[in-house]
């Protein structure tokens, strides 16, 4: 049940397994997600409650993969067990033309959890180094000052007292074969199939090395990455709900105090 | 297992029993939400895929009742069971500054639910009529010009595609009470209870009164209020999950067609 590991110097993507499933099996999995339930709202709850006596500390989950990889899966099944008060989810798109306007991180600054919420990236500042360096949608020296504004973005991130974890769901080439091949095969999928799916596909290889280089300059103690092998749901699920409930563990949240004269309240409550 | 009734003329507050249970019993609820979950499911997942392919439907649920009524149970266990990618939930607390220099309905416009979501507001625009009123934060003629501006608002939301469902949770004011009492009793409850709770708790006839107005000035055919009793949380937990499945049956969203070529992408698919 070792939680997963943080990518760390000397990381190379290649040798993950996608298809593994490190440290636990499925019906330990869904039971220790079980188990945790009451502990992950418990912490989830003091995050918020703190927040509202003037705290100001937040938990940013960045969830990054290539298509089919699980993301929507991840947000229903993982982020949906938490309370959804305190929960905000941001689904990335192509830039916008006023988006495209303004430097690329504009829009996800705008997209940061308040206070006392789970803040979560459906794709992210990410897309602006992978798809962006994939498809050159950026010149060699932009993707290069990219990784540098990211690493200084987190950091001032944390420093503020967001506790930012960034997570790549990390799918084999066949297993997301599989999954368009469902989302054709069945008329209820259509409409999560995009044409472009597949030419996203064609450059699989460099996706990957894209991904190895953003993983390795990017992931720092403050705003670190996790590979979570994905061709296995359950396995990502338990990785990523895993990484959020440590996340939260380590903020460590408590009850405020009273800012009232509890008695004095107690009083006036019984003479109402 | 009747539905929770909607507020018709003649409709008398003071004649709801905040401790009724009518049409169910506690299992019967609870087996009910248990076996809707999956269509429950399906429905939103629909909603949400026709909005992909274009669709401008939404759902919007407003959610009204004094201080611990029960809002954030209901967040959190009928709301917390749909996709949060699907839900958007904004809380309205006093207004700030900003949102005072405009007319009261300008914070609610931001706050509406894109196509294809189930927008849900914790407390909403008719603060401005109840605390409005009971306080005179407002004029009276002003008061009486905003229930006009809200069914105005409210039809043109019906009419552009947002299915608007109201509900006020009916608590009575023993059992507020006891609710407040245990929040002054537990400490980990202390950050809920404001002292200005039982400032308000002090003027309960007139907010049942102000909500009478409300209730009969602005439930319309296309965006009705329900009053569902809320002293047993059970009970207010199935009302409003039954209001919310209703509602996304009445739409009764498809699956969009598919917006290409299926057997040229899976060929394509077949090569890559």
């Amino acid at each position: 049940m070792n939680a997963p590991a943080r990518v760390e110097a000397g990381f190379r993507l290649s040798e993950v397994d996608p298809g593994g499933t490190p440290g636990i099996d499925k019906s330990d999995a869904e039971r220790e997600m079980a188990d945790s339930a009451e502990a992950f709202s418990d912490l989830q709850e003091r995050l918020f409650a703190e927040s509202r006596a003037g705290g100001t500390r937040a938990v940013l989950l960045v969830l990054q993969g290539m298509d089919t990889a699980g993301k929507g899966g991840i947000l229903r099944h993982v982020v949906g067990l938490a309370d959804p008060q305190g929960v905000r989810i941001t689904a990335f798109k192509a830039p916008t033309e006023e988006e495209r306007a303004h430097d690329f991180l504009w829009r996800i600054e705008r997209a940061l959890p308040d206070p006392g919420l789970i803040g979560v990236f459906d794709r992210s500042h990410y897309e602006d180094v992978l798809i962006g360096r994939v498809r050159a949608l950026a010149s060699p020296a932009e993707i290069e000052r990219r990784y540098e504004a990211i690493r200084e973005f987190e950091a001032g991130l944390a420093a503020g007292g967001t506790l930012v974890r960034k997570v790549m769901l990390h799918l084999s080439r066949d297993e997301q074969k599989a999954r368009l091949q469902e989302r054709l095969d069945r008329p209820d999928k259509h409409w999560k199939f995009n044409p472009g799916d597949i030419d996203e596909r064609e450059l699989w290889d460099e996706y990957q090395a894209a991904y190895q280089l953003a993983l390795e300059r990017t992931s720092t103690p403050e705003a670190p990455w996790f590979v979570v092998p994905a061709d296995k749901k359950w396995f990502a699920r338990w990785g990523v709900h895993r990484i959020l409930l440590d996340a939260l563990r380590e903020l460590d949240p408590q009850w405020p105090p009273a800012d009232f004269d509890v008695d004095e309240q107690k009083a006036r409550l019984a003479a109402s």
